[in-house]
C-alpha cells in the first residue's frame, strides 16, 4: 500500500471511521440518538486519552514481570501487592483486600514423557506438561501401552480394553469455525473429564492433545476435574505436533508404549485475596458497576493474555475515567479476582463477602478472552431483552473504537456467582483467532500482546462502565 | 480463561457466532433474505474449505521465499514466474502475462546517517533508509545543520531559513485515531512532498520521521515524489526512536549537524508483466470480476503484508471457488499487478491492454491493507447507493466469518484506472492496528502474518467475488 495522494478512491474507504459514526445512528430511535450524543464528548475523551499512550501495556509489563501467577504461589502474592499498589497510584477509592482461601497445586521439577522401546523408532521424547490439578506418577514414572480415542464416547465404547493403558485423547479443535471459542468449547471436555472417565475404566494415565489450532511443540495446560470418590490418574497435555506424531506412530505400531513421569502435587490450601478498588459513585454509591479480571494464571508463562490483560484492562479503564475528569453517579469498581483457573474460588468468595450486604451490583464485566482486538460488545444475556436493547442503543459511541456489533451475551467465571443478585453481565469481546495459540502455554507472554489492541479493550470497558454508571440498567 | 463447564454464562457469548447469523437477517428485506439463503451453502463450503487448512499462508511462504520484490528487480521477475506457476497449479484458465514497462530504482550498498561533532554528544549514528525513488548524495555524503518542522506549512513559513540545511520532518502519526489508515493519510504528505518542497527552498536533504505508531529502531521507506522541473535532493526516513532522539537533541543543541550518505539510484526502465489467470464464466464470460493484489514490494523485507498477502488472497480465493465446486456465471479473475509502490504502472497498463476491449469489468477488489483480521466489507463508493445496498444485502453470509460491518468504500491503486469503465470497487477491510508497525520496513515478514486471519480474507474475497459473478451488480 502506497501513499494517500495516489489512493484517491481508497480515501473513501480510509475515511470510513467518520462514516460509521453516522450510519448506525440513523438506525436508532430518536431518543437513543440524543442519549448517545450526550456522551459523545466523554467517549471521545476516553478514546483520545487511551490511544495517546500505551498505559495498559505499561501496566501489563509490570504485572507480567512478577512471573507466572499460579494460584497460591509467591508470585500470585506479589501480584496482589503490586496491583493494590497500582490502584493506590491511580488514586482509586477504598483499595482493599478481601480474603479468599485457595487450593495450591505445584508442577514439581520433573515432568517428561517418551515413546520407549518402539520396534520402529526406539525411544523418542514427547513434549508434555501436567494438567493443572493432576496427581503425580510414582517417582520413577509409569510405562504403559497407549490407546487412542477422540471422544469420551469412544472411551466408553472401549470399556475394559483401556485397563492398564494410557488413554490418548487426540481430538483436534475444529478449525473450520471462525469462532475459536466455540471450537475450544467443543473439544475441551477431553481435557476436563478425560482423566476421571478413563480412571473409572482402569486406565493408568491420560495424555490429552493440547487445545490449540497451531501445530507446534508447546503443550497447553489447563484444569483437570477428578471425581472425589473415584480413582485419580495422572493427566498430561501433549503438544499438537507430538500428538500428530504419536497418532501416526500408533497406526504403524499399535504396541507402542509410553513412559510418563509427573511429580506435580497438591499442597495445603493457603490464604489469598481478591484485590478491590473503585471510583465511588457521586449519587448512588451503593450501586456498583464491576470491571474485573483474574489475577492468577497458569504457571507455564506469565499469563499476559490469560488474564493479565483482563486485570490491566480493568485498572486502565478506571484510570481513563478519572483522567477524563468523569464523575460517575454510581460506583465503578475494579476487582482482581484470585483463582479463576484452579477452582473459581475468587468469584465465589467475592459474592459472599459481608461487604456485599450493603451493595447492589447492577452490572458486571469481566475480560477473560485475551487482550486482542475488541470486535463486539456482548451484554445482557441474563436480563430481559429491553436491557440488551438499552445497551445496544449506545452502539454509535463504540464505532470510533472499531467495535461494530452488539450481541446478547456476556459473563465469565468470576462474576458468574453475581447472577443470583440479578446483576447484568457484559463483556467486551476480543477477536478469537490468536487466543488459543498462546492460551495456557509457554507462549502467553508480553510480546504476544499488541499495545493498541489491549488499550482499545480498556477504552471500551471504561466507556461501557461509565454509561451504565450514569444511566443505570 | 478456564474451561467450558464452569463458563456457563459465557457459553451464551461463545455461541454468538450462531446468533449473529440470525440477528442481522431480521433487518433485511424479505427478498434479500431469500437471495442470501440461496448462497448459504456456498458460503459455508468456502469457509470450511478455507479454514480447514492454511493454504493462503502456504502460498505466502513460497512467495516470500523469493525475497523482497522491488519493482524491476530479479526477485520481482522470479515472483512473476512463481505466481504464474501457482495459477497453473491451481488449474486457472487463460494464465498469461501482460507487459508493463516499469521504472527501476535501487537502494545501493551504503546508506547511513549520523549526528556528527555535537558539542553535547559527539558522534551518534541514526537509523535511516533512503526513501523509494530518492536521489543519492555524493559519494562521501553530505553534512549540514538540521532544522525540524512538523508540516509542509511549517516549512513554507521558514522559507529561506532552510537553505543549505537538512529539513527534518518530525510529524508523528496521530495515535488517537483507532483507524490507523486515517492517521497515515494525514501524516504521509511529509514523506511524499517534503523533499520537493524543501528542495525549492534550497535545502540540501530531508530526513522524514518513519510513518509508524511504534517507537522502534526500524526506518520505514516509501515513495517520494519530486517535481520534474525542480531540483531533487536526497530523502531518507529515520526510525521513530531516532526521530525522538534527534528532536530532543535539537532542543538542547540547535547547531546539531547530521551527515547523510545515500547511494541509491534510478536505472533504466525494464520490461515486466502483470500476471493474470481466471475462472472463466459459464454464462457471461466477458463480464469480469477482478480480485487483485500487487506483486512488487519494497526492498527492506519480503513484503509479507504489503502486498504478498493481497496476491495470495486473490490466488486462494480462486482456489476456494474451484475447490468448492462452484461454477461462476461471470469470469472471476486474479491479477498480480506489477509496480504499485513505485509508480502504479501495473494498473495503468492493465486498463489499456488490448484484451480489455472485448471485456467488461463489472467489479474489482484489491487487497492492499495487509493480511490482518478482516472486519468489514467496503464497497460501492463509486456507484449509486443501490449498488451498495445490494452488496449489503449479503451481509448475513459474511457474519460466520466475523465480518460485522458493510460500509460504502472500496478501491485501491491498481484497480483505480478501471473506474473509467464504470467498474464498481470493493475491498475486504482488515483491521488496521498492526499494519503500520511493519509497513515498508524490515518487519514486514512472514511471521507477522497470522494464517487464519489471512485465510479469512481469502474466504471473504472468494464469497464476495462469487456472489457478484452470480448476481451481477
Amino acid at each position: 500500500m502506497r501513499h494517500p495522494r495516489q489512493v484517491r478512491v481508497l480515501a473513501l474507504a480510509a475515511s470510513f471511521a467518520g462514516l460509521l459514526v453516522l450510519l448506525p445512528a440513523t438506525r436508532l430511535p430518536a431518543q437513543s440518538q440524543s442519549r448517545s450524543a450526550l456522551y459523545a464528548d466523554a467517549a471521545e475523551k476516553l478514546r483520545r486519552l487511551g490511544l495517546q499512550d500505551e498505559r495498559a501495556y505499561d501496566l501489563l509489563r509490570d504485572l507480567t514481570a512478577v512471573g507466572p501467577r499460579l494460584t497460591g504461589s509467591p508470585q500470585a502474592a506479589a501480584a496482589v501487592d503490586l496491583t493494590a499498589q497500582m490502584m493506590q497510584d491511580l488514586g482509586l477509592d477504598d483499595v482493599h483486600y478481601e480474603t479468599v482461601v485457595v487450593g495450591r497445586w505445584v508442577r514439581g521439577e520433573n515432568e517428561s514423557a517418551a515413546v520407549v522401546g518402539s520396534s520402529l523408532i526406539g525411544d523418542r521424547p514427547l513434549a508434555v506438561c501436567a494438567l493443572g490439578g493432576s496427581v503425580s506418577t510414582s517417582e520413577v514414572g509409569l510405562t504403559a501401552p497407549v490407546i487412542e480415542v477422540k471422544t469420551l464416547q469412544d472411551l466408553a465404547k472401549l470399556g475394559a480394553q483401556v485397563k492398564g493403558k494410557i488413554v490418548f485423547f487426540n481430538r483436534a479443535m475444529d478449525r473450520t469455525q471462525a469462532d475459536t471459542f466455540a471450537a475450544y468449547g467443543a473439544a475441551a471436555e477431553q481435557r476436563v473429564r478425560g482423566a476421571a472417565d478413563a480412571a473409572k475404566l482402569g486406565a493408568t494415565a491420560v495424555l490429552i492433545r493440547s487445545l490449540t489450532l497451531r501445530i507446534d511443540d508447546c503443550p497447553h495446560t489447563g484444569a483437570v476435574e477428578y471425581e472425589p470418590q473415584a480413582p485419580k490418574i495422572p493427566a498430561a497435555a501433549v503438544s499438537t505436533r507430538d500428538a500428530e506424531f504419536l497418532s501416526a506412530l500408533l497406526r504403524r505400531d499399535p504396541d507402542v508404549r509410553v513412559r510418563l513421569q509427573l511429580n506435580c502435587r497438591t499442597l495445603s490450601p493457603v490464604s489469598s485475596v481478591n484485590v478491590v478498588g473503585q471510583i465511588t459513585g457521586t449519587a448512588i454509591p451503593n450501586e456498583v458497576v464491576l470491571v474485573g479480571g483474574h489475577l492468577d494464571s497458569w504457571d507455564l508463562s506469565v499469563g499476559a493474555h490469560d488474564d493479565g490483560a483482563g486485570c490491566v484492562i480493568a485498572l486502565e479503564a478506571l484510570r481513563l475515567i478519572k483522567a477524563a475528569g468523569l464523575k460517575p453517579r454510581r460506583t465503578i469498581r475494579a476487582v482482581m479476582f484470585m483463582d479463576e483457573e484452579n477452582g473459581g474460588t475468587g468469584g465465589a468468595y467475592y459474592v459472599k463477602d459481608p461487604r456485599r450486604k450493603t451493595e447492589r451490583h447492577i452490572f458486571a464485566m469481566e475480560s477473560d478472552r485475551g487482550g486482542f482486538l475488541p470486535v463486539a460488545i456482548a451484554a445482557g444475556a441474563n436480563g430481559p431483552p429491553r436491557v440488551f436493547e438499552k445497551i445496544k442503543g449506545w452502539e454509535s459511541l463504540f464505532l470510533p473504537l472499531g467495535i461494530r456489533e452488539f450481541v446478547r451475551g456476556g459473563g465469565a467465571v468470576d462474576i458468574g456467582p453475581l447472577s443470583t443478585q440479578g446483576t447484568i453481565f457484559a463483556s467486551v469481546l476480543p477477536d478469537s483467532q490468536r487466543y488459543f495459540d498462546v492460551h495456557h502455554s509457554a507462549l502467553d507472554v508480553l510480546s504476544s500482546v499488541h499495545p493498541r489492541e489491549l488499550e482499545l479493550n480498556a477504552i471500551a470497558s471504561a466507556l461501557l462502565a461509565y454509561l451504565v454508571a450514569q444511566e443505570g440498567i
